[in-house]
């Protein structure tokens, strides 16, 4: 059965959503995006996203062709036209097309604004119980990693690189220091027990669950240092995980073919899930 | 009345040109794209766009869904169809929808081939007469520039920034080095009439029209330094300039509101663009 997507103000199968060649998602990646989880058919921490997605338009100078609040209930109408109980809802908003290619900012276009669901398992996933393999390549991406822009070819080409070598995933380095995952970001906990994980600039993306995972860790006294690490600490850290929207905490047993830690989820990564998984759901609208 | 563009084998009006929501092309940039020159109705260094576009497909492991020679032939077409004399052709490659998106990428499925026309005056310009003022700004894209991808913000971000200074484009600058213009190559001339441009790496675009003009140059007892130049290097010049596909060569006669050299465009850049120009018509088929 085919999913019913929203484009543009209308919801329609999803073989018939099509955007003009001219948009400028299409021809400059002129284009940001959000995905929300979704658990128990209820939105999870949809207003982080909300926030984080006004930023990225207002970075490139987009304006959202409705407001946050109507996202929302474009939201929960796809959830309920598609029976959505878990998985994700995406979001992308384009500068619109202007009819021809020419790289300035057009005035006077409207913006294109596309959401879809994606069913998916998100609590009972292989991947949370036995943990992440995953390769370190250099990160090539643009400087601007804070905007969460669709210009993602860099990590396709990176999680494809993973999915060559046989991996779940590729963490990307620069200048010798891990930035983030390919769509999410990172974190380690040294032999210490100290939970390490980059701290906020324009080299990785602000996660809405890095932001929870960091406030939850705090309340339950672990000792947290927002720094750069590098691929050698990597090596030799207790544990290794990653967050993001859908996979809410995903262990990393193994990095680069070296075992991390005992080669199973570790406690703190598999502690932060639990307690995010239970904040996740009763927070979920 | 409306242009005729070619999409995925069908010449269509460009108001019903639509690709899907799940083209990977919208969702992360994932396409790459060529510009050939019209002059009288004939293509300019058309092969040198094919052997570029092969190569950038290769790099990212695209299966172009027609012959180079069959894209030619679509050209072609298009140039009749919409009495195209002079302007420019654009194509674009996707890697196509696999009908959801996926960051890794999908086997099995048909890129999307798009092609339009764009009528402009490409010898009779103003910008040749009078020359372009640029400003610089830092070079934020990603590491792979040689692969000529949609993925564009970055670019567009520059030529925003160039309007909104009210200037004509903008110079990228990385590591105090000049990188080249926002879709140019960036060329100076010193004041000892050495002709200095970077040479080519991951760093910059691998020109068509650069080629063309570095060897025209040779012909013309001009030196050449292939290096990189510094902002400061460019304010001191006797001349600067830019090429690309539909631009040929484009004087540059200020920098971050220096005037260079005489503060009009140079007998280097006059006389390159004259003879690279003869030479475009004599060769264009």
């Amino acid at each position: 059965m085919e999913r019913i997507v929203y484009l543009d103000g209308q919801f329609i199968n999803e073989s018939e959503a099509k955007v003009s060649i001219f948009d400028r998602g299409f021809l400059f990646g002129d284009a940001v995006y959000e995905v929300t989880a979704v658990l128990d058919g209820k939105l999870v921490e949809n207003e982080g996203h909300m926030v984080r997605l006004q930023r990225s338009c207002n970075e490139l100078q987009i304006s959202l062709p409705v407001t946050t609040e109507e996202i929302t209930t474009i939201q929960k109408s796809l959830i309920e036209k598609n029976n959505l109980n878990e998985g994700g809802i995406y979001l992308q908003v384009s500068r619109g097309s202007a009819g021809d290619r020419d790289f300035g900012y057009p005035s006077g276009i409207k913006p294109t604004l596309v959401l879809f669901t994606q069913a998916r398992s998100l609590l009972d996933t292989p991947k949370a119980v036995k943990g992440m393999k995953v390769i370190t390549i250099e990160d090539i991406r643009w400087k601007r990693r804070d905007i969460k822009t669709v210009g993602l070819l860099a990590p396709c080409m990176a999680k494809q690189a993973a999915i060559d070598a046989k991996v779940d995933d590729a963490w990307l380095v620069e200048d010798g220091y891990i930035t983030e995952g390919s769509s999410n970001n990172a974190y380690i906990v040294t032999q210490e027990g100290v939970l390490v994980t980059r701290p906020l600039s324009n080299d990785i993306l602000h996660g809405i669950t890095r932001k929870a995972l960091l406030e939850l860790a705090e309340k339950e006294k672990i000792t947290i240092e927002e720094r750069l690490f590098t691929v050698a600490e990597a090596y030799k850290a207790s544990e290794a995980f990653v967050s993001s929207a859908t996979t809410f905490v995903w262990p990393v047993v193994e990095i680069d073919g070296r075992t991390i830690g005992a080669g199973a989820p570790g406690q703190v990564a598999n502690k932060l899930r639990k307690i995010y998984i239970e904040l996740a759901k009763a927070t979920a609208e």
